[in-house]
């Protein structure tokens, strides 16, 4: 008996060789009943795969890129540390853009990405991005997840967290602490992440009757001395009682405007923040926090990145949705 | 007359084409004799250089690397940041790759870069690198310069801080504020960075007759378990009045050692730590730090590594050294 390769088998099989080579590997792209008749054919054929066309075949670039907005976050650089542990279990390398919120940078490098240079991305999308036709060209090419800041709109595997409930907890927990003027500091306020919060914030306060007012939701932007200036102004012009940074990034500017202010915290405002600090728990007060699963994220991501690359799933409309928790500290104690 | 071109150039100097183009470039290759040769009969000749051809040569792949051992760091994210503003002024892509402390990983990233993916790397080594031969061949093929974590013996250009004396600063610092056993948390030991903050130390114990004494110094390693339990040993068997931690990695584990312990800082023990972090000020107490000038780092390594690739500039033996600054707080006050 000749030498059987898939060749043969697509032969004897009536079937081309491609489909018997993603009928071997298994891949999402071929029926269970392909796949069984492959299978049966190849075992009573004495079929043996080529390792080293196989590996051939499968080794590509072994890189993933994870496209961020900043490391210089805690969620962020958490996040990417989930990835690479296990892009090391298989012998994969990460590389890591920065995209500084800017919606340009973040093309320029998917575009840049699809000349075979990497297997995969991983992104959370800038807040600057509100057209994603490019995002769906691109896609077409290359397989892409999103993690944490995604669209709710395109075909792609998401993992995200429960924002909508974080927030509308968040916003209890000051109600159930005594606050009844509670400001909101808003960000992201583009995409999904950042909207889902704001309702969990409405939603929140509707429930426990108590009136939205607009002069107590502050639109942050990326400018950390205008940020700080609007905060100081909340707190002198509407005296709220809590406050929820719906980023890290707004935590310690409310700190720093309460110090300038002589404003005690918690006794004359209660701050909760949605935050990954590693010092959170060492503030001066300690920071209640809405602490997302960084790490967890990251390695859902890239396993459901691996599962993409093996063929062996692929359910682009699915989201994958991970809890947050709320630790209470001082700052709203 | 007919069309000028470097041929025509080199023709009329007789010299080589390639010599030519790089005095007209201004390379470091070529002396400034030839380059003034070059120029005048450029001039004489009414010589136009040709944009689009020169444009081809020079844009190769608009990407530089950084390696660094972490992002959740908030030096290497700092500087990351410094790097990428230089970068962005000249429309370069910055990618970024971790080590985890793993020389392994550093000469594998090295390596793959190589092909042509990069214009140049810019490097800080793992604590872990201990031979650089594969550093000394890589570095033939591929600009590369290093940055805070640096090789002595290697001829590449090199900008770090004043580890030496901000390490002696730091000691001196708690002598003056009364402390007469100093616990010393050392890292990256098996490096210059290292070495040299260790020397500092001992050299400003000397200075001011105190006896070093081993049992005061403490090898940190990677596992923050293990980090934190040789603290509170530290601090139950050899009762330190001061503490200096010479990475911010170690700052956080004196706090909660000092919290379960109920040492007060600064009243029974003072801290001082090499830290860049955003909340040193906002801790309870504060944390007086050496903060090294992250950002201003990575863009002096960056303008450095834009002048080598425009080959106006290659001093392989230079090591630039940028100032820490010594911010004092409560936790010495």
């Amino acid at each position: 008996m000749g030498n059987v390769n898939i060749k043969k088998l697509a032969l004897e099989l009536n079937l081309s060789a491609a489909t018997v080579s993603r009928a071997l590997r298994d891949s999402y792209e071929i029926s269970a009943e392909t796949k069984q008749k492959v299978l049966a054919m190849a075992k009573k054929l004495n079929y043996e795969p080529n390792p080293s066309a196989s590996n051939l075949r499968s080794n590509k670039s072994k890189t993933i890129a994870v496209i961020i907005p900043e490391v210089a976050n805690n969620f962020f650089s958490q996040a990417i540390n989930g990835i690479e542990e296990i892009a090391r279990t298989r012998d994969y390398h990460v590389l890591i853009y920065q995209t500084h919120e800017k919606s340009e940078t973040e093309i320029a490098f998917m575009q840049k990405l699809l000349s075979g240079r990497v297997d995969g991305i991983l992104i959370s999308i800038s807040n600057e991005t509100t057209n994603n036709q490019q995002f769906k060209e691109i896609i077409k090419n290359l397989p892409v997840v999103f993690f944490d800041r995604i669209y709710e709109d395109i075909d792609a595997a998401k993992i995200t967290t429960d924002d909508y409930e974080s927030a509308y907890n968040a916003t209890q927990h000051l109600i159930d602490s005594g606050c009844k003027k509670i400001a909101y500091l808003s960000a992201l306020y583009n995409i999904l992440t950042g909207k889902k919060r704001i309702e969990g914030y409405l939603d929140a306060l509707k429930d426990n009757n108590i009136p939205y007012c607009e002069d107590l939701f502050i639109e942050s932007g990326n400018d950390e001395q205008e940020n700080l200036k609007q905060i100081e102004n909340v707190l002198i012009m509407q005296k709220p009682d809590g406050i929820i940074a719906s980023i890290e990034e707004l935590a310690l500017p409310c700190y720093y405007a309460c110090k300038q202010l002589k404003l005690n915290i918690p006794a004359d405002v209660k701050i909760i923040s949605f935050s990954n600090l590693k010092t959170a728990a060492l503030l001066n007060p300690s920071l209640t926090t809405i602490t997302q699963p960084a790490f967890e994220i990251g390695k859902a991501a890239a396993s459901i990145m691996f599962k993409i690359l093996d063929k062996k799933y692929f359910e682009p409309h699915e989201t994958l949705v991970l809890k947050s928790t709320l630790i209470k500290r001082e700052s709203t104690g």
